[in-house]
Order: C-alpha cells, then structure tokens, then sequence
C-alpha cells in the first residue's frame, strides 16, 4: 500500500520541472514569453490498442511522451513541458512504475520537456495513458495542416513504413526469412518513436503545411489536402525506405501498401513552396534526418493520385488506422 | 461505424474555441497577453472509480470538466480552454456520446471554457476520461498550496459533505428516512460539482494559500498544511453544512467523518491573512457562494487538531480518499 502522495513524490516528482512546483499543487505554472504564442496537443494511448501490455514499461513510457512531441514538432514548437493521466491497472507492480518513471523522466530531459503535472488514478481495467504535451512557437509561426496549396513539394522525413513493418513482427504476421538486425531495427521503430523537434525550426521557416505521419502516409496525407481543399500526385518510387524495409519488400512486394497505411511512423509530412524547395533540403540535409521530396500538391479536391515507377495509378484498399 | 474525423467533425468540433483550429490540426495555438501566466491542471476520471457507468452521460461529462474547472479556480486563475482524451468502450452508442457532448458543450460555453482539442480512441476496457484544463492568472498572482502561514484564518466556500452524502444514497447506504428533496440535493451535490470560478479574482485578492477539496475537508487540510509547513486548529461546529446534510447528521451523528473525509466536495479551502479578513468576508458574501471561517493556521509541522463543540479533540480514522 502506497499513498497517492507518495506515490508522486518517489516516481513523479525527480522529473518535475520548475513550473511544475514540485508537484505539490494542484495545477502548474507556466510563463509564457511576449512574443511567443501556446502550441498544446494531447494524446491517449490504451493497452491492446498503442501497445502491448506486455511491452517494456519504458517503450510504454517513451512511447507515449514521443507521440505528443511528434506532434509539436509537427507544428514547429518547441517543448515547454508535459501533463501525465496514467490509470495503473489493479494489479500494478512498484518494478514496472519504477521502470515507467526511469524511463519518462530520462526522456523528459532528454527532450527538455519536464513534466508539470498529472492525476494518477487506479484504473478498474487496463492501463491507460493520456499526455498533454505544452510547447511555446514564435508568434504567428506555428505551422497549420490547412497550408498547403498547388505546386508545393510534398516532404517526408527519415524513412516510412518502419514501425508498420515492426508492428508486423511483433505480430509474429511475417514468416519469411529477415536477418536479425533488421528485426531489432524494425520493431525499435515501433517501439521508440523518433520526434523530429530538430526539424521544428525548419518547418517554421519555410513549411506551408505540416502534420505528423501516425495513421500511415496515405491517410494521413489525404487528409492534410482535404483540410487544405488541394490534392497531390505522388510518386510511389521516391517514398523513402529503410533498408531493413526495402528487404521485407523485396521478399513480399504487396505488403508496400501495409507500409504506407499502417501508421505509427511519426515521420513529418509537410508541404514546401516551389521558392522555398532548395533551403529547406539543404537545412534538411544538415539537421542529419532528411526530407524526401515525394510528390507535388495539385488543384482540385480530390484524394492524392500515387504512381508506380512507370507512371501507372495505385490504389489502395485502407486508408489508414482508424479506432471506430 | 464512423470514422475518427466524422466522430470529432460531429461530436466535438462544435463546441471547440478559437484556438481549437475547428479541431482540424494537430495541435491548439492559445495567445497569452504579457502579463499573464498560464495555469495548468489534468484530472483523470474512470468509470467504477468517479462515477458510475451507469450515470447519465451529460453528469459524466460536466463533472469531467469541472473537476479541472474546480482546480483553477481555487488557483485564483480563469479558464481559458480544455484538452479532452476519451476512450470509450467499444459497445458505445451514438446516443450516449451526444448527450455526453451535448451537456460537455453546454458546459463549455457555460463557463467559457472552449474544446481546445483531444483524443478519441477505443477502449477496450471501460470508459477513461481525461482533461488537462488551461487558465490564465495575472503574473505573480496564481494562488499557491503552499501560503498557509500562522494566524492566517482558514476558510471554505459552499457547503462540506453533501457530495460524500450523495455517493451514500447513490449507493443505497443510507436505510433512514429522508426526504425527497434532500435526497435529491445530495445526490446532485455528488454528480454536479459547482466549480467556484466567481471565487477566483477573491482569492487572487485575498488568499495565501487555496487548494480545492476533492479528496475530504481533512485530508486536503492536512496535504496544505504539510507542504506549507504549518498546522492548524479547526472548530467542527463552524464546518458549514446543507440543510440536507443536517438532517442526516441529525439522524446519525457518526456520518459526520464520512462528510468530513469522503471527498467530491470541490469546494473551497483557502488560508486569508488576518488582515485581509474582512475584505474576503464580504466580496465572498456578494459572491453569494458564501466563505465561512472554520479555524486558524498554527505554527508547528503536525496534522490539524479538529475540536468539537465543548473543545475536545476529535480525531478520524480515515484521513482521505485515496486511489492507491
């Protein structure tokens, strides 16, 4: 038996930053710079749906503080800090919340995003986590969804398809061979997400339209244009893949549209103006990550066209991971 | 079945703020004016564990949103809009969510306090609700735990204990007679909290120290005094109850630490200097929500000394809900 209090102070206080005033309050306290504008984002991630329950509690933790932070990077901010809703299953043990905690609050310096408060409760059923992620943009510089227009490139960052690949063989739902580093590679994707805070600064600078890629690139793109009222062609060649990726595509070619709608890549899709093109791929380059120009944004309001490497139209049956 | 967009395009987007983007993006944008601070607060609730699953949806969701609502005002801040992470179970009914969004929504203007965006995902267990609040103080202004000095007197809004009575009835522990108007006052003190927002500028004006009271009056008493480093007498006769609160005391005078103890109250607690009595006296009569004065802070680091009507100490078993 532990108190509520307790609780706090031995695992959630060590990553409490200062406007978090030690998480002996009931709220925290935020300043907020004159010429910065709030950017705030939650996430909720369930047992049996985001992750296993038998996943390492720290991919557990990292997991759920990375999504959100994708999302700020998507928007250009900066991270300010975090709020923690975790409902602990009854049967919760003090090694795995140690485990939790270690974890999320090494993350939480690690992304200089400390965390400023929480509830945590006992959950009658599974465990439950919900994060609102605080991050602060330059006034009038937070990058929208609703941006791009005709004639934008269309980026992605790193590589796609490698968590939905990873989620596969946690799965068990590949039988073919796949040497042992590209297993490791795969699943570490889908289990430790990447968010690309350090393209933020980038995207302010010269993005029309930004979101992070969690519902799989197809979707997810779709629905930017539709958000937009644009649509895009893109080019199904120049989709860039990991190599571990590329293997699984070789050995089975029709799981690209898996990779492609599977989701939890938390890759930045963004949009950039024709006059824009050439800073943000050499600022792109040198942030080490990469953006890949994969297509280009049309007019009309219609679902983006992808193209195979002989210019035919591919279709894909899902569009992308929906809950309901 | 519905998708994600159509779910947020129908349910939540018509009761999201400005900063809301119409819940197309990923992420609010809030502007805080120069001389504002940000206050932030999340309260998780679980179905089994808050509330009923069986409770009308619409008391589900108001007192979702004002439990948080009841965080910031006892900080002395003013809302300025709400994240919402819902998972629902995946039976649920397009019937229940309207209602629960419909009362949510209704809230939500009632206390200007727009959807500034969430997530919605499917639970595979019951339904978990989460809601980070934000809320705006002038700079140096937000009201801390931690205030609570010697000879500051100690106040509470409202009325103690009928939240605590209501859960009772609700769960059919109560086997003498009542009458229906009290019992139904009891139970809406359970279901509806009353977030004490006109109290917010009072306390900014006057309080040392306030915290609202959602685990029991002695309780958080006792959290404040710990992290103020202070302790406190309090007069039990001077504890403010309902009329309908009375008449169960009345029938059996041993129900009176569960009142004190139970929780749910989200009322008031608050410390006042001793010369700022008076002024906080009379604005929190206007305010018509009434603060009464039930004890003094005293020096000293031990729990509060509650005496009964000849003087005599008073001491509980149970010091306060707890989750764990």
């Amino acid at each position: 038996m532990i108190s509520e209090d307790d609780l706090i102070a031995r695992f959630f206080a060590p990553m409490a930053g200062q406007g978090g005033l030690g998480l002996r309050d009931d709220a925290a306290l935020l300043a907020i710079k004159p010429d910065e504008e709030l950017v705030v984002t939650t996430d909720a991630l369930a047992a049996g749906v985001h992750f296993f329950a038998d996943d390492p509690p720290d991919s557990i933790a990292r997991k759920a503080l990375r999504v959100n932070l994708s999302d700020l990077a998507a928007k250009g901010a900066n991270p300010a800090g975090f709020l923690l809703s975790l409902a602990l299953p009854t049967d919760w043990q003090q090694d795995w919340l140690t485990k939790f905690a270690d974890a999320l609050s090494e993350d939480a310096r690690r992304f200089a995003c400390p965390l400023l408060g929480g509830d945590t409760i006992r959950s009658p059923g599974d465990l439950f986590i919900s994060i609102t992620a605080l991050g602060t943009v330059p006034c009038g510089k937070m990058v929208p969804r609703t941006g791009a227009r005709a004639g934008d490139r269309i980026f992605v960052s790193g590589t796609i398809g490698d968590a939905a690949a990873g989620l596969m063989l946690r799965r068990a739902e590949w039988d073919k061979p796949l040497d042992a580093r590209a297993r490791d590679f795969l699943i570490d994707r889908y289990l430790h997400p990447q968010p690309r805070l350090a393209l933020a600064q980038l995207l302010r600078a010269h993005a029309s339209a930004a979101m992070d890629i969690s519902d799989g690139l197809v979707g997810d793109l779709t629905k930017m244009l539709r958000v937009s009222g644009a649509s895009a062609r893109i080019e199904l060649p120049r989709v860039p893949f990991s190599e571990a990726a590329r293997a699984i595509l070789a050995a089975n070619p029709d799981v690209l549209e898996r990779l492609l709608t599977g989701g939890d890549d938390y890759e930045i899709l963004c949009t950039v103006a024709p006059g824009a093109v050439e800073s943000f791929e050499r600022e792109a380059g040198a942030a080490a990550i990469g953006g890949t120009q994969i297509g280009e944004v049309s007019d009309g309001d219609g679902p983006p066209a992808f193209h195979d490497a002989k210019g035919r139209p591919v279709s894909f049956r899902r569009g992308s991971f929906s809950h309901f």
